[in-house]
């Protein structure tokens, strides 16, 4: 997909690193294209359900927050993006090391963009897909 | 609505106080009764995305996890739930002093239940509307 | 809730006559308000599944353009309504003589509404809900 | 992935040909596999919304009935499934001859199973991506 700002990847690591919420719960930028965007986190004690496994609203936050990365590189400078909405499938208890998250968008718009988020969880036998989430963003002018 | 356990009470204050991420973030129990919980949390700058709206992260965990200790409070000893999905509505920005959550279980069912989650973010001028989910919750047995 | 246009019941009953769709499946207006609009259905044979309950795609059908007609009661003239996304929880099988849907205007707004569709299937022993959705419609001009 | 059922095609044959309300909308099956469907549509004036563009509706037909085989497609003799919710996002308005509506498990389970959806609306200069749902289908013993 085509990028009208050349400086998305500026954009986009503002957009991971200027969050005070993502900051806390630890999501940090892996990689960076036009029109996908991949983070992960490291989990630890704090991330838990009350039975070990990773809460559901760490997985919705950098499902959600990933996503919103995703469709800002592909805007103009100036413009930027809130969530309208988003459904997240929680697939499987996620026990493990650490999460992987990569979100692409399926619909870029004038007004709105359509976005996937995938998040994985890794641990020393490899990576299993634990939750899968679609978001509507819509575009807004600064 | 019926619920077959006596102690729902005191099985929903542990839903909500030994949940690392619930209590990392800082959501609190207000109130409960059979089929429907209240939470509460007092916004801070971790809350905040980079704009100082409160993220939709928080408010995708406070409609979780309260939509979770809503369907616990009709369950019978030994049984919990797991999300399986969830979507959700940011209604407006969420800018103010405090959210407060109210869960209420629409179909309860043997296997799966259906809940509604509703945010409002107070400030001093009243509060308003700030997100609506629906969840699907899986019923197991420990 | 406020509506622009004093012509809105007009408008309404022309959302819901002139779409074949709709017409096909034989769905038709029971009553308008500003910000909520209920229809009908007549359940007969095509609308089932094999297995003689109602199709989830008719559910679906009635819950979304009911929501857009609610939607379009609150809007001025020239303004209409197109569907972005939906999700619609199946609370229980359906069978009977006639569906019922109420949609409800949660959050009116100038480029988005977000709508709540709600499902009951009327039989001899009365109704039960078997539909709920939550719509996300884009307001547009002509 | 591995289907338990060898005549797994026949029961997707009589998942598509069997229901009425999909033979009303005049959905066909053009192929599956294990734990895949795809399935076609030809559209005419009664798929219509009041704009000639086709209805949501018969989008989440499709999507949803399409989802429902490739679960079918996994699963052993004796076993089905019924909706339990899903989400569609309309991409596009669709307009032309025809639609094409791809299915494929993301993950199979005993109790539930969780199925993406795509259609895509065929014209003389090609197909276009209408809409993307993600389906939870809960695995039931006749």
């Amino acid at each position: 997909m085509a990028n009208r700002n050349p400086q998305y990847r500026n954009v986009v690591e503002a957009v991971i690193g200027d969050a005070p919420f993502v900051k806390d719960v630890g999501i940090r930028l892996i990689d960076v294209g036009p029109g996908w965007v991949e983070t992960g986190l490291k989990i630890n004690a704090k991330h838990h359900q009350h039975d070990g496994f990773v809460h559901a609203g760490v997985q919705a936050t950098i499902a959600d927050h990933t996503a919103g990365a995703a469709a800002m590189s592909l805007l103009g400078a100036g413009e930027y993006v809130l969530s309208v909405e988003f459904k997240i499938n929680l697939l499987r208890a996620a026990r493990g090391k650490s999460l992987r998250c990569r979100a692409e968008v399926i619909k870029p718009g004038r007004s709105l963009s359509v976005v996937r988020s995938d998040v994985w969880c890794e641990d020393d036998d490899g990576e299993k897909h634990t939750a899968h989430a679609i978001l509507t963003m819509a575009v807004l002018k600064q």
